[in-house]
């Protein structure tokens, strides 16, 4: 992994000045224009696509929570959104950059290898979301070397003030922080366990 | 992780021999609906969700070349179903399980456990889904742990001799092994430096 030194930003190349002031811009753009998103009741997430001269040609925010589904994270939308606009399931000869104000989940991740995408850059890493939010981002460790193996360029830790300032209003706003209820089921059965106690307790006395 | 000593059957909580008895039952139809889908055109993979009363709910195949898109993939369109059919993002007060003809791959783990969904059930291995198709299904590791910290309920390598005839007949019948073309611009390079050499060459004959 390579390190920038003045910056936090770490890649799985050799550190290219042209390609990471691209992305400054583009990050810091990204997540300037989150802020509009997450007013309409999107999730704090937003990713654009980009060909190799530069044009802008896909742009998603998270429609999780505003349209029912947990798919909808913001490189899945503009991923399925651009193979839908060109007709495949195969974005590789295209040489198509994917531009994040966070770290990819797990299951963008895999989205991103199986479309064909060739690049990524990100803001703030997954461990800062977390801790910044709540939300979980699933388990991916070394994925930078994966990517490499498959011929991915990775750039991330991209303007992480502005991304986590964002982050950090929507959740001081109150808005949602979706996850599975993952202990609904613990927390039913102790719900009946304890009705059942107290109502033994109560035939009990009644004995 | 959780072994039964008579077959290949992994899980991680002891296994229970009803559950398992359910889950070779569906997979074993899962495998055998499995071929009629792919002549039709889809991939080699086929997924159903049950609800807890053994009721099926939805029921996909994999579509990523037939309907040109990557996430297509069976987990992933029968999740998104189910949500659309039930309007909600977070399947989790449902007590859902998903069987799968294969292990989910990266992208849909991912997919998994961001649905809310409470079990899962699968049958063939990714490195021998690998190893016969080519397909190529992420980097997971320990995810049996992984899904056990989240309370979600696994068994894997079900039924597998069935399920592995099917991948071997997808690939000896010649149907679509789909992945990027990740060598494009390698072999783009390739072919210009080759021009190039050749080119030059002539050239210098001429001289």
């Amino acid at each position: 992994m390579q390190k920038n030194k003045k910056t936090s930003v770490i890649a799985n190349e050799k550190i290219d000045k042209v390609k990471l002031s691209d992305a400054d811009e583009i990050i810091l753009d990204l997540q300037s224009q989150l802020k509009k998103y997450i007013n309409k009741g999107y999730g704090p997430f937003l990713a654009a696509i980009y060909d190799s001269n530069g044009r802008l040609i896909a742009h998603a925010a998270n429609s999780v929570v505003n349209k029912s589904c947990s798919h909808n994270h913001a490189e899945m939308n503009a991923i399925k959104l651009e193979e839908k606009k060109l007709g495949t399931h195969d974005l590789s000869k295209y040489n198509l950059s994917i531009y994040v104000t966070s770290e990819p989940c797990m299951m963008c991740l895999g989205s991103i290898m199986w479309s064909g995408i060739r690049a990524i850059y990100y803001g703030v890493p997954s461990e800062r979301v977390a801790k910044i939010t709540g939300f979980d981002e699933g388990f991916k460790p070394e994925w930078f070397d994966e990517f490499k193996k498959r011929g991915i360029t990775v750039y991330g830790q991209i303007e992480t003030d502005a991304g986590e300032q964002v982050l950090q209003n929507y959740v001081t706003q109150g808005h949602t922080v979706y996850k599975p209820k993952r202990n609904y089921f613990a927390r039913a059965t102790r719900t009946i366990h304890k009705f059942l106690r107290r109502t033994i307790c109560i035939r009990s006395e009644k004995i």
